[in-house]
């Protein structure tokens, strides 16, 4: 670890503590999704991921290693806030959770169901990083960032630690891979993880329309921020901009930024479906948006896609792919 | 191999065989599905299989071995076709696949993308077996019959063969296991695999109400046939009576058979969907139905739990769990 930051060692100790507690998830190949691209669409399936996201990884790689805490307090739209209460559960610890009060009733039902206190706050109004703070110092608790950790990013680095593993086993050396990008902790992880296992793998984030923060962060070479903090299906994907640690790792390795409409997101979560059997919330459907969409060439190469979360209820998701 | 019939080292070597080729499909927990029965749900997620059911197993396991053929032909509501169609394209011969008209459009279309060429016949009137036999017959091709076969048995055992290994690699004992039966092949070799690598469990097979021919001819002893042909929202389940070999096979393995009404299978596909994120047609959702049902006993028991396939279009799937 140098200035804070992981390091692929960081990663591979995230491997060995999360092994037994973290689904290992498979890489899934279709022949549907083949057809779709020309080429070989690698889908790392996250949806099956304890909690139905990545977050627990880095959740528990951090969580676990916590000496003395009396609880864990987290500010999450959502995936952070089940893989947060699923990880304190594990370790015995209380957790409050702090969530946008819009959150989708299925997240927010299934962080109660994982034993967290919710607190709900304004998304428009209201600055969760404040409320959530003020929370840990009262009662003397562990604030677990979504992002901005170096054991956070280090556990979320094994996604990208296992598909690159996981394409090698199967013969498969990657073009490319795309992830969804938020604060881009997941981003980070996987950067350093295929820095190290696949350097010759082109990576790639996708964002939604109107909130492609990184895209332009990594145009500018600063970072830039969203004009809006609502407004997309990808209830997900809504942090203001991109982390300083998590751009600080991203901004020499990514080869650029890619940007999903609405309409690609759902056509993706359709293409999930039917295609490879899994279920994509809008936020988890937007890096195989980006490429169903053809933002990058496919034809005859080989590229990696992280559905990086399913935590969308049957009925929104009818909702959205009814007009489809 | 006694009788013609397979037993554990045939399910071995067809493990050996599929493997490199068959995904090694999870099995999936959720806090949900837990939640809901007071036990440990493990769902044997077949959906995820390559063609998006079981039926690559059984078909790969007969057709890889096959020399000197001059192509295949087969019969099926729709999964063991695509399953056959991958295994002969993957095996370099033509395959003709007799499905009935009524089949989902997504599971011809598949079946045609795989590169089988497709004839239709009508389910409740004509004979299935006929009209492929004559094409196999005419052609000097080899028929790949969706179950009654010592081959299509072994590799559909190797589901079996995983979840008992999975489950122990995880630690877990299973009191039952409860799987989807049609023609009762993978039910078939569940009960081998089960019965050498895991004695204790009580394997269940399950149906869908009005098609509950193995129930009945369990509990008579003989094989029993259904009433109606057509008729159930479960497409993949509707063979007629169990077949002779299946029979010969659970007969004496079984510790029972359960049935589930439609509703109950809809709201099996939306537990699918929502807890364990993945998609399971109404067929392939039987066995999660009967269990979220209170058919056998759950609570601080670990059942496992077969989801067969995935083969649905996502209207349908919109247009059945709506009023659920």
């Amino acid at each position: 670890m140098q200035d804070g930051l992981p390091d692929f060692g960081d990663i591979e100790a995230a491997a060995a503590r999360i092994a037994g507690e973290a689904v290992v998830t498979p890489l899934l190949e279709s022949a549907g999704l083949n057809g779709l691209t020309g080429g070989r669409v690698l889908v790392k399936a996250e949806c099956l991921q304890r909690t139905g996201s990545f977050k627990f990884r880095g959740a528990w790689n951090l969580i676990s290693q916590l000496e003395g805490a009396g609880g864990v307090v987290a500010y999450s739209s959502g995936n952070h806030a089940q893989g947060v209460a699923a990880a304190a559960r594990l370790k015995g610890l209380p957790a409050i959770i702090v969530m946008p009060a819009d959150t989708p009733a299925i997240k927010q039902a299934n962080t109660r169901a994982l034993g967290a206190e919710i607190v709900t706050y304004d998304r428009a109004s209201e600055a969760r990083e404040e409320i959530a703070g003020k929370i840990a110092r009262d009662k003397g608790w562990v604030m677990v960032p979504p992002y901005e950790h170096a054991r956070i990013i280090a556990g979320q680095g094994t996604v990208g630690l296992e598909m690159a593993r996981q394409a090698a086993a199967g013969g498969v050396s990657l073009d490319a891979v795309v992830v969804g990008a938020s604060g881009g902790g997941l981003t980070a992880g996987i950067a350093l993880a295929l820095e190290h296992l696949s350097p010759a793998t082109a990576l790639y984030c996708a964002e939604p329309e109107g909130f492609d923060d990184h895209r332009r962060s990594l145009e500018s070479g600063k970072r830039e921020t969203n004009a809006r903090a609502v407004g997309s299906i990808c209830d997900a994907l809504l942090s203001p901009s991109p982390g300083e640690m998590t751009f600080a790792i991203n901004q020499p390795r990514l080869a650029g930024g890619l940007v999903a409409t609405e309409a690609q997101v759902v056509r993706a979560m359709r293409a999930a479906f039917e295609h490879v059997k899994i279920v994509a919330e809008p936020g988890g459907a937007v890096a195989l948006a980006v490429v169903l969409a053809g933002a990058i060439a496919t034809k005859r190469r080989n590229i990696g896609v992280v559905v990086s979360g399913g935590n969308v209820d049957a009925a929104l998701f009818c909702r959205l792919t009814a007009g489809d």
